[in-house]
């Protein structure tokens, strides 16, 4: 595919755990041209600072320069594989794991970059876990006062988002954070890099920084849970800017890094998972997108605002604006099938995978995909990462029933791979009951590789699944919301109708697995139902944290 | 040792699944001076008969001719090994598994001789399982009709014991049947080449044919089953003889395979779990002989008669004359933790064990025994292979509860080992609650040589273990009825006193691991409470049923 000199261009960056990718869109049809890769240097900084100070268990911390180096190689490099003139691309769009925050100055300088020694004065990575004590605090002073907008967040906030970090920022490193004037999102501190100008998102403002109906926790609230934090959504900028708005124009600086031209459209930033509706053209009411991979994201837009038990947040304008965006999600998925293929494979199945010229999932998956429904007699609960959805609950972890001497690996493989579709089925479910209907469930992300487990989520669910046509859906939403924000499509949903990809009816429900699998999900709703208070599982954590003490 | 020409002998031979052990043993002190083991020709016959005959799914038979070999090498090679004269040797006592049972004519010959090809003429080994549809109408009708009986064998009689083995024969095989003029226990069968006299034990003829109150069950009953069932037990022999009593005079035919002096004693003929209470010097009330091996046997005397739920069986004399022999089990222990050796444990572990010299079980037993009580966060049933006490349901399965991503195969195995301790504890203590006092608990069989396992139970049963001081239990306890049949003591209990071999206290609990598992065991209790019924786990196994047939 060559670039035809009338064609006009965008750029969308997504910038993951480990590296980022840009990619560079054609705006007239989503046409993906060119992309590249740029690994962090410093990638996940969990054991010690880069000047050797070591860092405490859970710590997840990246590196602002990691970023900046993403911009400077991954960008260029992606127009030339393109074979796309820069003066062509119109736009740029990013997005960002989230909520990855960063302490920062009035001018948003990192403290990291003056407080190299600091662990607090670095960007906290979203999987930085050593703040759940003051999540647990967060928690019980908003139940106690009857926070309204504590429901939208399956009556939990999550260790971790911006309070939690924040609150352990305060208490752990005072200093730090008196010093930080900004509290920022990475997506929101690189959108400033590339503009000049501070603009904040209303996405991870809406779902990590609790903003809801027009305005943040209020400081009666924050300054119960510690007097010195009241005052601190100050630190949080002004009122956010809507998706696929334009926060700016690149600047000579980042036109110099990115090799585009100054002065170009640069959409206000985003978060990977939220991003993707838009790539895979399902921003309207009912579309649920599911990102699977080592743990699945869902993403929905509805007209209305309900209270779904247990979803991860619900906030308005927070995938597509005028909609009222929710987000679900299970913490475990690929996570799980990796842990049982690390820890529970035999010698001989390595082997006969290494003959066959397989890796153990597709070998497990070969072997699981000739059983028939239910032959394996198991059924699991997918909670060894806890649950996410809708039971909110970190300390829960996995059951499994129904093994015998004849059970066999590949049988445990399919009932874990089940038992993650069961997990599925239970979000739906709640999403439904609860008068917000899913019309279409669009799956995303690399588990799509794997057909097997595809059809056992349409034979689970009893729906079509439909796919997004992109590998790489992150990057192309932002490169979507960059044409939106230059101006290219009037709004999200006209320029994801364009640009977005998705095929209907990808996977097609068979009515007689259905059926069976109807049976064994009744056994795990039974279970799930069972084990959700959490009685038996908190108890044996409780055990096994005072053995390990 | 040397043999002293003052000293007398007597010869044990144990009659396993796979092979036959003798061993000779000096009558003054049960000194064990030599043995021999051979194994059989045919070993399990379960896919054809020798002659190619195909055999159904779950037959499991064996070759009478097999057993006569064993006493043909393995009695004249134990004495070798010995140095024992063979004038010396003054008894002679056998044990085999049970319900291992097989049609012969009126003189004894085994049906199998004249009709080679037909499958039901040949003995059917104690893991037959092609008779459970047999079992299930016979535990229906009894339980229909009230049969008094029934509440002596945990409310259900197996598919591996007489009747079950019967019934199927007479309707599948009629003419066989008809042809059958005994239907005798392996045991008395073999005391019956060794003294040409047919004598029936007290042990077979209670705990698997249902021998109680001085008669077999009635003929309204067999006949309620099939018409033609009537009569049956009239294929059983007369009275059954007591252990230790001399079934008659070693032959000249047995004399000269086994290389023993004609005339000795022959003891009448026991079982290998219920003989090794002997062996342990564990035959007196309240000494709870645990035989752990693939699955673990419980065999325990008591002065009186009580109804425990869910025992295998309570038999009188059927340990030792004038007590009541009580009977319980746990279908599956070593089997459990080989199962998950084999299917569970992945190859850099299988290495860093070969590295290390050591085989699967005692690397994980090598990471296990490093953990405090209760750090693994698991918690399992040991239902693998059903649970044959207290819940007396072979369609159970296993479950395990706790397992997050930091789950590690060590935790499991120890998960697993604890889970059978567990399920030994609910044993005793059913006991213990019937007003059954178990006041002693001595471990025989193979799974002795894990030290570490042998110490979770004494943990778990928070009680001191005693531990057999024999390797070959079985052909000892044998070898101590032999001397009593021979009358050189007056009882099984003086002889077991004086031949027996246990270790008191060999493993103590330790308070404070022992307070951790109380609190793991009443996790386990409220699972097994949960599972017992059996309503998921009947269901999960029925979808399997359909989803395979």
């Amino acid at each position: 595919m060559n670039a035809n000199h009338e064609d006009r261009y965008v750029v969308g960056v997504d910038f993951g755990t480990l590296s980022g990718r840009a990619v560079v869109v054609r705006v007239r049809d989503g046409a993906e041209l060119g992309s590249a890769v740029h690994e962090y240097a410093h990638g996940v900084i969990d054991t010690e600072l880069p000047s050797g100070v070591r860092l405490g268990p859970d710590w997840a911390l990246q590196a602002p320069g990691d970023w900046i180096e993403v911009l400077r190689v991954a960008v260029p490099k992606a127009l030339a594989v393109a074979g796309v003139p820069a003066e062509h691309v119109i736009g740029i769009g990013i997005d960002t794991t989230a909520c990855t925050v960063l302490p920062a100055t009035a001018d948003g300088t990192p403290l990291c970059e003056a407080y190299p020694d600091r662990p607090h004065a670095w960007p906290k990575l979203w999987k930085h876990h050593a703040a759940q004590p003051h999540a647990d605090r967060i928690n019980a002073v908003a139940a106690r006062r009857g926070e309204p907008w504590l429901a939208r967040y399956g009556g939990k906030l999550s260790s971790e988002w911006q309070y939690a970090k924040a609150l352990q920022l305060l208490e752990e490193d005072p200093e730090i954070y008196h010093l930080a004037e900004r509290w920022i999102e990475a997506t929101d501190w690189l959108v400033w890099q590339l503009t000049g100008v501070e603009t904040r998102n209303i996405c991870t403002a809406g779902y990590k920084g609790v903003y809801q109906d027009g305005r943040y926790p209020g400081d009666d609230f924050l300054a119960e849970l510690n007097p010195a934090f009241a005052g601190f959504t100050a630190k949080l900028g002004g009122t956010p800017a809507p998706l696929g708005g334009l926060a700016g124009r690149l600047t000579a600086r980042a036109a110099e890094w990115t090799r585009l031209p100054e002065g170009i459209a640069v959409a206000v930033g985003n978060v990977d998972a939220h991003v993707t509706a838009a790539a895979a053209d399902a921003v309207r009411p009912g579309q649920m997108v599911a990102i699977m991979g080592t743990s699945t994201c869902h993403v929905m837009s509805s007209d209305h605002l309900a209270e779904v038990p247990g979803m991860c947040g619900v906030v308005r304008d927070g995938i597509v604006p005028g909609l009222w965006g929710y987000e679900a999600g299970q913490s475990g998925v690929g996570d799980i099938f990796a842990w049982f293929v690390e820890n529970s494979v035999p010698a001989a199945y390595a082997e006969r995978a290494a003959e066959l010229g397989m890796n153990l999932h597709e070998y497990l998956t070969s072997l699981a995909e000739r059983q028939p429904v239910g032959a394996h007699g198991l059924v699991a609960l997918d909670w060894h990462n806890g649950n996410r959805s809708v039971l909110v609950d970190h300390d829960l972890s996995g059951v499994i029933v129904g093994q015998t001497l004849a059970t066999r690996p590949e049988d445990v493989y399919r009932a874990l791979i089940e038992a993650t579709a069961f997990g599925t089925r239970v979000i739906v479910e709640t999403f439904e009951a609860s008068g917000v209907p899913v019309e279409e469930f669009i799956v995303a992300g690399g588990l799509l590789k794997n057909r097997f487990l595809m059809q056992v989520y349409a034979d689970v669910l009893r729906r079509p699944l439909s796919v997004i046509g992109s590998a790489q859906g992150p990057a192309l939403g932002s490169a979507i919301h960059a044409a939106v924000a230059a101006g290219a499509y009037p709004d999200i949903t006209a320029a994801a109708a364009a640009m977005g990809k998705r095929t209907p009816e990808a996977y097609l429900p068979d009515p007689a697995r259905a059926d069976v699998y109807d049976r064994l999900y009744a056994e795990y709703r039974r279970l799930h139902d069972h084990f959700a208070d959490g009685a038996m599982l908190h108890r044996l954590r409780a055990i096994r944290n005072e053995a390990r003490a």
